[in-house]
C-alpha cells in the first residue's frame, strides 16, 4: 500500500430538480459574472441552456454564454472561450455538458487565472498552473468523471495531439447532477460514457502497487454496478435508477476515490486511446473499448494476481477443476469483450470503424511517447515496441 | 433512492509521513495563530504534541496548547478553550485525537465563530451555527470519522445529555492520517473504534428508503473490510496493512458517501447509545455492540429484505434448504454477535459491565425523546415504548 492524499471539495447537488438549484451554487462560490459553456444544439434545443440563462439572470448574474465545444475538445474553442471571458469580465464558468464541455471550461478557467498564460504550455506539460477561476458544471453526459475529478483533455487539432493535464486548482466546486438529463442520449453515447467510467477505476485496479484492500473492495463493486446498470440502460433508456446509478459511478470512478492506496494507476489504455482519439476523432469510451482487450491480454501475464482477482470478483468467472491462473484471468478478459458485445461496443479497432496503415499506428506510438515519455503503464511498462504491437493487435484485421 | 447532495471538502493526507506535512496543511488552510487540542497524557508521551508544537512553531505559527478532552467530550472543557482561544487571538484549531477530541475542537471553532453564541444552544437545537473558524485533525485513534464529517457531539456533564450537532461548516479542512499513530492503541479501544465505524455504515444501511445500488455495494464493502481486518488487529495489533484500512474505513464510513441516495438513515442505535454514554460514560463503540442485537432483533421483521440482504452480502450466511427470510436475518444478526464476541467486544449492557434499573431506562428513554423527537429510526419507526423494550432487551440480565 502506497501513502496517498484525497481530496474531493467539490460539491454535489444530485436529483431530479437538482438544476434549480444552479444560481445559488453559482453564488455560493463566488460567480457573479459567468460564461456559460456549452457543447451542441441538443443543449439549447432540450430547453437546458435558455433554462440556464434565465435562472442566472433571474438571480441577478451577469451571463455570457459560448456553445460549440466538440467532442475532444479543441484548443481553438478554449482560446475562443478565454477571449470572449476576459472581454466580459467573467468570474466564473458554468459547463452545461459532458466531459469535453467540462474540460473546455475548465482550460478556459485556467486562461483566465493567469492573464499571460499561453494555455497550450500546460498541456504541453513545459508548465504548471499558478491559479485557475472557479469552475461548476450542470452535467448532461456520465463518462468522463471531469465533474469532480481534477483532469482536463484539450485537443491541439493542428497537431491532432490530445493531451491532459491535471491540477487539483480546477476541480470544479460543484456539479450539478440530474440523472433526467441524461435520457434521450443515443445509446451509443450513453454505453461510451459506461465503458469510460469503468475505465477509470479500472485504470487504477490494475497496477503492481500493493493496492489497498478497501479501494479494491470499493473499487470492484462500482464495477459490477456499472455492468449491470449499462444492460439496463441498454434495454431501458429512460430508467431513472439505472440513469442515477451509472451518473453517480461516473463521480466515483474519477474522483481520486478509486486509487486511494495504490501506486498511482496504469493508464496506459487512456494514454494509447488519447492518440487514437486525437488522430480519428472517436468516441472516448468507445475507443477505450476498442484498445482495452489488446492491451489486457499483452499486459496480463506480467500481472496475473490482479487479473485472477478481476476475472472472479468484477466478471464472476467460476474457477473451474483444471484451470490456470493464465485460464481464468483470459476467461476474464473474454467475458470483458462479451459485456462490450452485449451492450454494443466495440473489442478492436475494426469494430470501432477505423483502420490505422502501419504508418499511423508508429505515428500514435511516437505521440504515446511523446505525451507520456519513454514507457507508460504499471501493469507492465510499455515501450514504444510494446505500443505498436498492442495498436496492431487492436486493428482486429487478423 | 432519494436525492441527495454530497461535500466532502476535506484534503485527507494518508501515510507514514504524514504528520511532517500538518504545519504546511495549517498554512494552507489560512491558520497563523493555533490552538493545539488534545485529550490525555498518552499524546504528550508518545511524543506527537511536542513533535506538533516544534514543527508549527518552526514554520512561523504561534501556538497555545490545550489538553485533557475526556471521552464523550464534556461542554466544561469546549467553554474552557473557546475561552483560551479568544484570550489568544487563535484563528485556527488543530486536534491532535481521536473523536472526541476532533468534536471538541469542532465545538470550540463554532464558539470562536461567534463571540456572543452560547454554544450549547447548537447542541439544544436551539439555534444554528452561522460561522466556524476552520478545524484542522491529525488522527491518533479510527472511529469516530470526525475528521471528514460534519457531525459534532458533546456531553454536558450537568444534565448528563449527549447531544449531536451537524453542520457542513465545521467539516475539517484537513486530516492527517498517519496509521502507525494507532498502533499503540489498547485494543478495547481498536475494536471499540472498528464498531462504531462499522456503524456509521450500518445506520445508513438500514433504511426504509429504496436505497441506492452503488451505495449499498460500496457500504457492503467497507462493512467486509472492517470485519476482517478488526480480526487481523485483534491478533496483530502492529500491522501497518490492517491499521491502515481500519483508518481510511472511518472517514469514509461517515463522511456521506456510504449514505448517497437513502433517506438519511436510521441511526436509532447511536440515539440509544448516547443516552448511555451521557448517563454511564461507556466507550461509543463498545455501547453500540451492546445496543445493536437488541435492536436488530426488534426492528428485523419490519425490513426484512435489508436484514436478508446484509445477512448474506455482509455477514456471509448461506440460505439453506428450508430456512425463511426470518431465518437467514436472525443468522445474520448472530453472525454479527459472534464477530462481536470474536473482538471481545459486548452484545449486551451485562458484557458491557453497566446495570441500568428500570428507573433508569425510562430515563434514557426520555432522553431519547428530548434528543430525537417523539420517533426515532427509519428501519422502523421507534416510539418511547420502543425504546423502553430495546434497552431491557439489551440489558442482557434474562
Amino acid at each position: 500500500m502506497f501513502d496517498f492524499t484525497y481530496y474531493t471539495p467539490t460539491r454535489v447537488i444530485f436529483g431530479k430538480e437538482a438544476v434549480d438549484r444552479t444560481a445559488e451554487a453559482v453564488k455560493s462560490a463566488g460567480g457573479t459574472r459567468v460564461l456559460l459553456h456549452y457543447g451542441g444544439q441538443s443543449a439549447v434545443k432540450s430547453g437546458l441552456i435558455g433554462r440556464l440563462e434565465q435562472q442566472l439572470a433571474g438571480a441577478g448574474l451577469f451571463v455570457v454564454t459560448l456553445g460549440g465545444v466538440q467532442p475532444n475538445p479543441h484548443l481553438s474553442k478554449v482560446r475562443e472561450g478565454i477571449a470572449l471571458a476576459k472581454e466580459n469580465g467573467v468570474d466564473f464558468i458554468l459547463a452545461a455538458g459532458g466531459g469535453s464541455v467540462i474540460d473546455s471550461s475548465k482550460a478556459i478557467a485556467y486562461g483566465l487565472g493567469e492573464p499571460d498564460l499561453d494555455v497550450w504550455e500546460l498541456y504541453a506539460h513545459t508548465r504548471k498552473a499558478k491559479a485557475c477561476i472557479p469552475v461548476g458544471a450542470v452535467l448532461t453526459i456520465a463518462a468522463a468523471g471531469s465533474e469532480m475529478s481534477n483532469s482536463c483533455v484539450i485537443t491541439n487539432e493542428e497537431t491532432l495531439e490530445k493531451r491532459s493535464y491535471n491540477d487539483d486548482i480546477s476541480r470544479p466546486k460543484f456539479a450539478i447532477m440530474d440523472p433526467t438529463l441524461t435520457m434521450t442520449l443515443p445509446d451509443y453515447q450513453t454505453q461510451s460514457g459506461c465503458v469510460d467510467i469503468m475505465m477509470h477505476t479500472m485504470e487504477r485496479y490494475f497496477t503492481h502497487g500493493g493496492n489497498m484492500e478497501i479501494t479494491d473492495a470499493i473499487a470492484e463493486a462500482l464495477l459490477k454496478t456499472v455492468i449491470k446498470n449499462a444492460q439496463i440502460l441498454h434495454a431501458d433508456p429512460e430508467n431513472y435508477e439505472a440513469r442515477a446509478e451509472v451518473m453517480w459511478a461516473s463521480s466515483l470512478s474519477h474522483n481520486g476515490l478509486t486509487g486511494c492506496g495504490n501506486d498511482g494507476g496504469d493508464f496506459a489504455s487512456h494514454k494509447l486511446e488519447h492518440e487514437m482519439g486525437g488522430m480519428f476523432d472517436v468516441t472516448h469510451g468507445a475507443g477505450l473499448a476498442a484498445i482495452w482487450p489488446s492491451w489486457a491480454r499483452y499486459v496480463c501475464a506480467s500481472d496475473l494476481d490482479r487479473f485472477v482477482r478481476f476475472a472472479q470478483n468484477v466478471m464472476g468467472v467460476d474457477r473451474k477443476a483444471g484451470m490456470s491462473d493464465e485460464d481464468v484471468a483470459l476467461a476474464g478478459i473474454e467475458a470483458m469483450e462479451a459485456f462490450y458485445h452485449s451492450i454494443d461496443m466495440p473489442v478492436n479497432m475494426k469494430e470501432l470503424g477505423i483502420s490505422p496503415t502501419d504508418a499511423q499506428i508508429e505515428a500514435m506510438a511516437d505521440g504515446c511517447v511523446r505525451a507520456g515519455g519513454e514507457s507508460i503503464g504499471s501493469a507492465r511498462k510499455l515501450y514504444r515496441d510494446d505500443m505498436v504491437r498492442i495498436y496492431t493487435a487492436a486493428r482486429g484485421d487478423v
